[in-house]
């Protein structure tokens, strides 16, 4: 089984009384009443991020994916909490000033504040986050309209290709690898967009797991089906440069995950509206597909018509 | 350095102009102009609890475990998240069956609601809960004033014993084994007592790491001392019975944590109040000592006037 019919054979059910749970398939839970927003997650060391070499950026990559959850649903973060587990060796005073370091640029970038958590002996290396916002509403999941066209922030791909080169399965020359390494490490998360998301966005989620399987989990209880233009998926000059000098498959690079982009849907007459905030805000935002009736096909093709399978699975946590 | 170091020399800094964090130093983030009140616990096996042969009562040790620290600041629970990492043989069906009936039994005991979390693959056990309430007040830590009476409900030490049958550090015979287990398994969490701790409580804690670890915790940032009447320590008839057969002595079984009741100071002129409440609502209440002035000596004796160290150190998270 994997995460999610785990959570919905043994878990849902218990969240069926609590309106705010979202049935546990948001990624966040919201109480209305309350205007109050939290999202839970854990990282784990050589499964969330490949190692603790540095752990200045370890915590900062997994700050902005916990920060992601509320800001791509349109809230603002305010409050977070960080739970660790791990070593003496982990825990060393050199790693916690690093990370103690990490904290306070993540907070001013952010402004978000620490407001608890805990530290716990284990010889496993894991961190929870628990990122808390007020908002008195939320974009949800399962919005989308037939004919809504689909949209997705930033780039995709830098991200995991920044995986591999840490992971040596690639070899590129020094001012590549640093560039992929920092997307990695520091995926841009948009907190300036959060709330005009509200101006468009029918649904929302981020991109976390891949594109397929985020676009899959967006839409997982409507019956719904979609279409998608490789070439407008957005990707970076240097994946572009990557791409030709490698000779590789951009359908092989964009649905890896860690992307940490917003992916929404928003009505065919917010084109004009979203080209304005991207502009304003400058922030790339880049219409790539379709929402379709459920008779039709998913499929991903090219200008040239030619068409792709829906393979480009990412990243699935399997039990 | 051990927790409490850690957490003050490298995140309680972050923590500085954020004033619902209440310093990093009460178990609990409280946003009192929103009324909301929230608790990050994480328990790894092996440390937290001894191992995970059965699910059904380690999950009900940890969320009781969790929500007590809600409940001894004078607020129910009302929402919780479980995040678990483990691998294929933690997270069998099997486990998992078990997991879910145990939340539900708690969730129906408690009146709380599961409201998210995670599962992720890791080959160590762990297990983080965010717990949530709603409150407009909250009983802090450091409010203890000289002369306060030093109180504590239920009984102590049974918790740890059962520990120690599981672990076979002592021979028990079957009735008294599974007596002591379930103590352990399941810490009587007294909900109805919360809102009614307003009544009377200046100050308020959970005995988790054991009464002397705990009642320095509840006043460290104030130059307070205490006196301990050993014999007023609450136990049980089956721990008092233990003591008596095996010659064990009660000094050393008081304070070693896991017992989730609740410590707390009251001004003298209380006691009547908290009779009434004791009795009202069926509740073991024990004065078991009284907050002195700096200059006097902290310290233990019994009613002979016999004096113990102040040696009853629990259980603490180094690094």
């Amino acid at each position: 089984m994997d995460e999610f019919e785990i959570i919905k054979k043994y878990f849902s059910i218990h969240a069926l009384d609590n309106k705010s749970s979202l049935d546990l398939n948001d990624d966040i839970f919201f109480d209305k009443s309350k205007g109050l927003i939290i999202s839970v997650d854990t990282y784990v060391n050589g499964v969330h991020f490949i190692d603790f070499k540095k752990p200045d950026l370890v915590i900062k990559k997994i700050i902005r994916s916990s920060i992601s959850d509320l800001i791509c649903k349109g809230v603002e973060p305010k409050y977070y909490f960080i739970s660790g587990s791990g070593n003496k060796k982990d825990f060393s005073e050199v790693n916690l000033a690093k990370i103690s370091k990490s904290l306070k640029q993540e907070q001013l970038k952010f402004g978000i504040s620490l407001s608890g958590g805990d530290t716990v002996y284990s010889n496993k290396l894991s961190f929870t986050i628990t990122s808390v916002g007020y908002s008195n509403k939320v974009i949800f999941r399962n919005k989308a309209k037939v004919n809504d066209d689909i949209y997705v922030t930033g780039n995709l791909g830098d991200s995991n290709m920044g995986l591999k080169v840490l992971k040596n399965k690639i070899k590129l020359v020094k001012k590549d690898r640093n560039y992929f390494e920092k997307k990695y490490f520091f995926p841009e998360i948009n907190k300036i967009l959060a709330k005009k998301l509200f101006l468009f966005a029918n649904c929302s989620i981020d991109v976390s797991d891949g594109l397929i399987d985020d676009l899959e989990k967006l839409i997982n209880k409507q019956s719904l089906s979609y279409q998608l233009n490789l070439n407008n998926i957005p990707i970076s000059k240097n994946l572009e440069k990557i791409i030709k000098t490698k000779k590789l498959k951009k359908s092989s690079l964009i649905s890896k995950g860690d992307d940490y982009q917003i992916l929404f849907t928003a009505s065919e007459n917010k084109n004009r509206i979203i080209k304005k905030v991207s502009k304003n805000l400058g922030i790339k935002i880049s219409k790539i597909g379709k929402i379709l009736r459920n008779s039709q096909k998913k499929q991903i093709f090219n200008e040239k018509g030619v068409k792709f399978g829906l393979k480009l699975k990412g990243y699935k946590h399997k039990f």
